[in-house]
């Protein structure tokens, strides 16, 4: 029998506490392997060898993979063991790129145009994409789908010389991004991102399949042409359980 | 009385469905000025001037403050309005920065050790750290708090050499990264980041003290010295309600 081996517990005192503190420790570390793809082809090892890899009890290891089925990242199977049960996809920092971009290789994107049309800019999208007050924009709200299940529900609010030529275009299967460099034959310079996780309410749930409270990465993101002109502000919804954001971060 | 305007509905029938979209469209707009500070002295503009600036009707408007109440961003408080009740801080991924270096005009961060001493070290971290298999390592365990309030709770691995005269340091007061140049004498270069998503399981939301199932943002961050040695290996589940991340991504 294998026993947790914690150093100096600190202020963590009594026995339960401390195997939660262990179980999420063990987890952790459970959850990169499963995301870097580790068991997609093999379930993960039984309880006594993860124990013996996390120098662990049993109760501990099982409490570390009750959390990962928490998360929907892993499930029971009779006969065959644990097996991983989500793909997580990972959308990068490093360079901006739409949706289809970054996932080509897993799959095809496909885009529910829910609404697109112009509307009045309230003030504040007014000024963040530089525009007089009152000024018109074109609203896209789009649902963004991978193999037919949905990623993200996306509101994107475009300037009306960049945005209306849009209309014509193929919405339900290009990104935004691409149409916007091919439409005006310039690139994109960059964007900033603001990233929170928030959970989700009812009528987004519905809206992402996934159940009320959800949690889900909320970014907003503007992006502009590399004359430095911003011409596209988004709100961007992502289902937690299908997508992470990688970056690399310098000291200097 | 003002109606909603909003474009093609497309695929969005039925009124009710239709007021839930438009509620998250303002709600989305008005959560990005509390974020920047724009209601921190003030309370938001009524119902029928928001109702104004959206286009939006008084039912539209007041579904949007729900969203963002249920947010626990703002509350309303007889005779004086809707106002801000949460402050959210930006940590900004476009330079590798601890936690009170970021936050040092804000206030002070404190940290709890829960937890600081050797552990063998499971296989996937001992690769990542580029140490041998079963190698020992350095794991800290902190609570951190902004203003005595949990901001995050973090899980710390570090190779023995390099973690092991961080043991003798300030932990409660200092950012790891700060003692590990200190200690040291040497840079740090940078980091990779990987961001989800998640709910808080029981245990870390009696931690952090948010309610079960609250949204968490979980970050992986290994952390390399100037020279490319990894010696940082990091698992930070931070509150959603506290925290942003913001990067700038560039196109090229």
């Amino acid at each position: 029998m294998t026993h947790d081996t914690a150093p100096n517990p600190g202020e963590t005192t009594g026995r339960r506490r401390l195997r939660a503190d262990r179980a999420r420790q063990v987890a952790d570390v459970i959850r990169q392997q499963i995301l870097r793809g580790a068991y997609d082809s093999c379930p993960l090892p039984d309880e006594r060898l993860l124990g013996e890899e996390f120098g662990a009890s049993r109760n501990t290891v099982r409490e570390a993979l009750d959390l990962l089925r928490s998360d929907g990242l892993i499930e029971r199977h009779q006969g065959i063991g644990t097996v991983v049960v989500a793909r997580k996809y990972a959308h990068g920092l490093d360079r901006l790129m739409g949706l289809a971009e970054t996932l080509h290789e897993h799959g095809t994107v496909t885009n529910e145009v829910r609404t697109a049309g112009p509307v009045t800019a309230p003030r504040v999208v007014a000024s963040r994409l530089r525009l007089a007050e009152g000024a018109q924009v074109i609203y896209i709200e789009r649902l963004r789908m991978l193999n037919d299940l949905p990623l993200s529900l996306d509101l994107t609010y475009l300037p009306m010389d960049v945005g209306e030529p849009l209309l014509a275009e193929d919405l339900r299967n290009r990104d935004i991004f691409g149409l916007l460099e091919k439409v005006h034959e310039r690139a994109l310079g960059g964007a900033e991102v603001g990233m929170e996780a928030v959970n989700a309410d009812p009528h987004s749930a519905m809206i992402l399949q996934v159940p009320r409270g959800s949690a889900l990465l909320l970014v907003e993101r503007l992006s502009h042409f590399a004359c430095g002109r911003p011409v596209d502000l988004e709100f961007i919804r992502f289902r937690g359980d299908r997508l992470t954001m990688r970056a690399a971060v310098s000291r200097a």
